[in-house]
């Protein structure tokens, strides 16, 4: 079965839908229905609010009426005769009016009773073929996507040729849905929103601010042995900075509005480089400094729709590990080895698999456009070749993508898998050969001489706050141990060993692991349970057997007997503080 | 002498400026001159220019004139007189019209051919005691400190009864300029500003930063050890986040203007503390979690006049060492012990000595100000007592200051004494008992009822931008080890040196200390030079010597060989590398 094939029979069962809905509450106001990716949806405005709930019934009802649909008849109509078929209904009549104008024939489809303004792509035997469906969910949904119109309500469901195809498609959605961060950041207590602070702006708790702290000075540590300068520079600026970079019409939409502050015009910064090239330019540079590699967890804002805000993924103000090189032509190549060799360590301590979690794309400019790129067609020739260079040298996976540049520049996108199997561009190193000319950066070359710069931009963890969402959903929560916000439960099978499991939990502090007691007064199997449900890696297990072992004079963590398991369940048997704490700071160097 | 006889002699030298001022430039336009603490001003309107080094010129004429100004004489006049007297000057005539419209009578005074508008208070023989004087500066001031008003220049002067004091007082300016750190973070390379990107919003370079990741690291570790979680909030929110904590109305003035997205209105934040209740406010708490203590390395955004910004000391965006705890009442005291423990333990880091450098100052509110202060005696009487028992029964040192409280009660402030002697509030603890109540803050407490908590605001290490520029200021830039963002400079004497200057580097860095290798083509005591000005505290010099020494084969620091000096040029002999990292790391572990 051809992707055609399966919109007819996704398109035909959206009518099935809207049949059963007008059947349930003929009141309702239908619209439109179309097929999509993995399924349909039907947009109505109900005139009372309809729950997940209410999704049964109307499945149970397209049931019984698939069984009545022999075929999808079509009826070409006049507008008027069409208008009469929805009298009550402004949403039909916009969409005839629409067809009318374009002269093109106005063609309803009816099927059992059931009948529909629709242009065509049905299946041949609905009764026969409308079987493997399921609703999966209710959203609100403006008419014709502008927020400017009513907001309708949406029904999603899906249909698949075979009941293994369909179960296989709902598994993976629950699968999804267990591994979605939003979830997973609720129920291990990692952030939260707050309506009085603002959409898109979430706020870390400990814990989450837990794992942010460790891959920042992670990264941080990383760069600074690579040679980066760590510079700290203010997340906003005069709108002049963003004009004189030319960001400012290009970027406007997604910035946030300028505060006037005196005679000044400042906006809050919707990405680094500009602070960074003033830097710079606080200096005369000679060519022996170069390469500059400026590096900074900056905060950057950006003004995202409101209806494209999703947890830590799309948020308004984020935390990228940004850097900008400034150096010779001649050090490009050299300097992009370096970014590429530093983005693969930083992956390879999250876990993720070079050509299998993710790879790269040389994304190319088009040489016809003008308004898009800045013309200069040599420098473009040569921009791409060494990026093209470097890929092929290092023997890299990657494809190249035409007309995906920035506009000062090609640049190598990493091209991250999410859990759904969709690749996206975590993040990009570009060659820019355009910001140099417009801030006139200078360095004084061998021969004395004024030259212009080459700069690189380039993120080596991304933005954090995405980085995490990621992670949380690769590792569907249960992070490495190096990350992890909590690495080892203490739980004290009774009250009796409060005093050593105390002593145990001080033991793992002092040697620099994060470790939480649980004082609970609950059993000991509630303990791990509720230790497994909050992902810790390990857990230690203190009875009265381990502390009659024990030399109770004695905080030596040789002398300290526990007894471990992992939240997987596997029995790590007895073993003293020493050697599990040994066992764990071994995996956390080695970013497991 | 008094204060008040000190005055007089000053105001009679800012005559005797002005007169100079008008003999050397008959067309300038003078306003008004002062006696200030420390000396005299007088501003003028110039037809151009004048510098710094006009000031020898005009003092040159003062010191002539003097001899020929036997007194003050004092004439009235009407004010159409006194305006004739000074035809071409608006300045003057605005301010013969305000001094006739009080119906005061409107008196000139004459010393020598020079007179002018007064209201008296001179010495009574100009020419024996005009003679200890010294002009200081030129500085921009608006006439009558609008920003709306002409921009006049203002002369700075400062005299003394006697040579002595003159002296000493300029010493001790000389001293303070040396030491100011505006003036060190240019020299030391460690901040820069930019008109791109804004008034009052310093850049910290790769060292500038260094000093403030070793300041965050230090401070974030220490407070995690005791029991705060370190969380992250966004710098932002909606305007209805301050108007519910009651800050909006009383902090409008000094906060940014805000943005408008979609329909929230959004303001960058001038405190924390909303953001944390917020945070503790999404999940309901019990008596057995408190005191929640919630900390963060906070950005911060207020609107200071531009004409008060004042390199890192004074800026308009800076990061707060903040925490705020909530706690039972019952708790109070002990955490407030902890908090000052916490105080103590990072200045003594700094090297700040309790009693020398800082003190404590307990500031309380006035129950008859209900305008200034939240009105409830109970809850105000109950505090003040805690807070006073607090530092009576820690001994601390301390004073006590009326209607010096925040609106929301009773504090107790950090006073640290500036290079200049000045005592100012670096941080506070603060005792809250209205937030609570305006975020209906609550816990269940032991019987299983709402309660609510009490909130104590505390910040610890100060804002990171002010507390850089006091240590610049206290240690004239040379940091101590443990902060400076160059720990040790490697020093080759030749280009034959070079190879195991690079090892040496190299092993320096691998032991986690800051090292920075200079391969200039100087001679050693001009890199020795540059290193002392740096303020580097320790410096290698590699010789042929020490080369010679070495095993060539290992990379073993006990194996090679150096000599070292320190910054104030101890010589500190010949030893090993070993020997060397060693004794660095046991005083950066000490905060030496």
């Amino acid at each position: 079965m051809n992707h055609s094939d399966l919109d007819r029979l996704r398109h035909s069962c959206a009518h099935l839908l809207a049949a059963a809905v007008m059947e349930i509450w003929p009141d309702t106001k239908r619209t439109i229905g179309p097929a999509i990716d993995n399924g349909f949806y039907f947009d109505f405005e109900f005139s009372r609010p309809i729950t997940d709930a209410d999704l049964e019934k109307i499945e149970q009802k397209m049931r019984q009426l698939a069984k009545g649909w022999r075929e999808f008849k079509k009826y070409t109509l006049s507008a008027a005769e069409a208008k009469k078929q929805c009298p009550d209904n402004p949403y039909k009549h916009e969409l005839i009016d629409a067809v009318a104008k374009k002269n093109t024939p106005i063609t309803f489809y009816k099927s059992g009773d059931y009948w529909d303004l629709c242009e065509g792509g049905h299946v041949d035997h609905p009764d026969k073929q409308l079987i493997h469906f399921k609703l999966l969910s209710i959203a609100g949904a403006y008419w014709r996507g502008s927020e400017k119109n009513p907001m309708l309500t949406r029904i999603y469901g899906t249909i698949f040729p075979t009941k293994a195809e369909l179960d296989r498609y709902l598994t993976q959605l629950e699968e999804a849905k267990k591994r979605d961060h939003r979830k997973i950041g609720k129920d291990l207590d990692l952030f939260v929103f707050s309506d009085l602070v603002g959409k898109g702006l979430p706020m870390l708790t400990g814990k989450g601010a837990t794992i942010r702290r460790v891959l920042e000075r992670f990264v941080v540590d990383e760069e600074l042995k690579r040679g980066y300068e760590h510079v700290v520079t203010p997340p906003l600026a005069k709108v002049d900075l963003y004009r004189t970079s030319g960001h400012y019409p290009y970027y406007k939409e997604t910035m946030y509005p300028t505060m006037q502050i005196d005679e000044e015009e400042l906006i809050l910064r919707p990405m680094t480089c500009p602070h960074h090239f003033m830097l710079y330019k606080a200096h005369p540079h000679s060519y022996r400094e170069l390469p500059v590699r400026y590096a900074e967890i900056s905060p950057q804002f950006r003004y995202e729709k409101s209806g494209e805000l999703s947890g830590l993924i799309r948020v308004r103000m984020f935390m990228l590990a940004d850097a900008h090189i400034v150096c010779t032509k001649d050090q490009v190549k050299e300097e992009i080895v370096k970014v590429l060799e530093l983005i693969d360590f930083v992956n390879r301590a999250l876990g993720l698999k070079k050509g299998v979690d993710y790879r790269y794309r040389l994304s190319l400019g088009d040489r016809h456009d003008q308004h898009k790129y800045y013309k200069d067609d040599r420098a473009w020739d040569e921009a791409e070749s060494v990026l093209r260079r470097v890929l092929q040298d290092t023997k890299a996976d990657f494809y190249e993508a035409k007309n995906e540049a920035a506009f000062y520049g090609p640049k190598i996108d990493v091209q991250m898998k999410n859990v759904n199997g969709k690749e996206e561009t975590a993040f990009t190193v570009q060659y820019d050969f355009v910001m140099p000319k417009r801030f006139q950066m200078r360095f004084t070359n061998a021969s004395g001489q004024e030259e212009e710069p080459v700069v690189i931009h380039r993120a080596s963890l991304g933005c954090f706050e995405r980085t995490m969402a990621f992670l949380l959903e690769h590792y569907a929560g249960a992070l490495p141990l190096w990350l992890s916000p909590i690495q080892v439960a203490v739980l004290p099978i009774s009250d009796q060993q409060r005093q050593y499991a105390t002593r145990i939990d001080h033991a793992l502090k002092l040697a620099g692991i994060r470790s939480q007691l649980n004082q609970e007064n609950e059993t000991i199997g509630k303990k791990i349970r509720a230790a497994t449900l909050q992902k810790i890696p390990y857990m230690i297990i203190i009875g009265n057997r381990e502390q009659q072992e024990t030399d109770q004079q004695s905080n030596d963590p040789k002398k300290m007997i526990i007894t471990a398991r992992t939240r997987e369940g596997k029995d790590m048997g007895k073993t003293s503080l020493y050697q599990f704490i040994n066992l764990l700071q071994k995996q956390i160097e080695k970013y497991l």
